[in-house]
């Protein structure tokens, strides 16, 4: 199964692209779509929805798992992440590929075993999973690289109980 | 000028579209884009960008003017709404056409001549100004209508202060 993950935003979308199959990992791509500040909010959306269909068309993922937004402070920034986030699901929805949609607790508790765990917790088992020779970079690089982790194990547990 | 006025939303997204030529105002047609709650969220965006794209088409407006967010309470809203005004100002984006965004506060100054004009005072403007027998229902359409006059006024007063 390979998976796109995605961690959303305007300024900077984290993807990274992972193949899972029978509980071994291999990371294929991670990087990050960027838009610049000075660009009308209009063009820096066409920018992030072409840059994410452009990454569905080369890597043809089999789904792709995507942060859920969460804030309980700045409602600006929610509302900006929320229109990013819009064009990216649209992207996939576009691409007809499934769209897996996962809280920052259930990442946490996929990826680092608890929901407690802190970003760094969680980055050094993404480095671990993956087999990597360092923290991906950015932050949001390795957060979108955490999703898809989180959805592998979330895929695997749902094949095993007999969901899919 | 042609303008297509958009309210957005998930659940129901407003529009109306207006002529404005030499201080007059010509309703072109206004309604609704409207998505079911049982869809999943990825699907109801993509009917919203669909639809949003069908007007645009249908109606070659010179200019999108739309309502930006304001929310002071519920940030799960503010998330929702800003998914849907994303894929409406990509749609936007995606056909070539200018947007325009206006604040409630703007809108309300426009249409009613005063920021703390309240909803229905709006509403009997629009009504006015568009010569309409009633009030445009619902009020996302009504919204939708009062955004585009909005743009009209400040095009028509940018114009003649020689601002474009």
């Amino acid at each position: 199964m390979r998976i796109l993950g995605i961690d959303p935003g305007v300024a900077i979308v984290g993807y990274g692209v992972i193949e899972y199959e029978r509980n071994i990992f291999k990371v294929v791509d991670y990087g990050k779509i960027t838009t610049p500040a000075h660009i009308p909010l209009p063009k820096r959306l066409k920018m992030v929805y072409d840059s994410a269909t452009a990454l569905i068309g080369t890597f043809k993922p089999d789904v792709v798992a995507i942060e859920e937004l969460f804030f309980n402070t700045n409602v600006k920034t929610a509302i900006a992440v929320g229109h990013a986030r819009g064009v990216l699901v649209l992207a996939a929805e576009n691409a007809g590929i499934p769209i897996a949609e996962y809280t920052p607790l259930q990442i946490k508790q996929a990826v680092a075993g608890y929901g407690r765990a802190d970003k760094n917790q969680v980055q050094q088992m993404v480095k671990m999973f993956l087999k990597l020779n360092e923290i991906p970079k950015p932050d949001d690089t390795a957060d979108a690289l955490a999703v898809a982790i989180c959805h592998a194990h979330s895929a695997s547990l749902s094949a095993k109980l007999g969901l899919r």
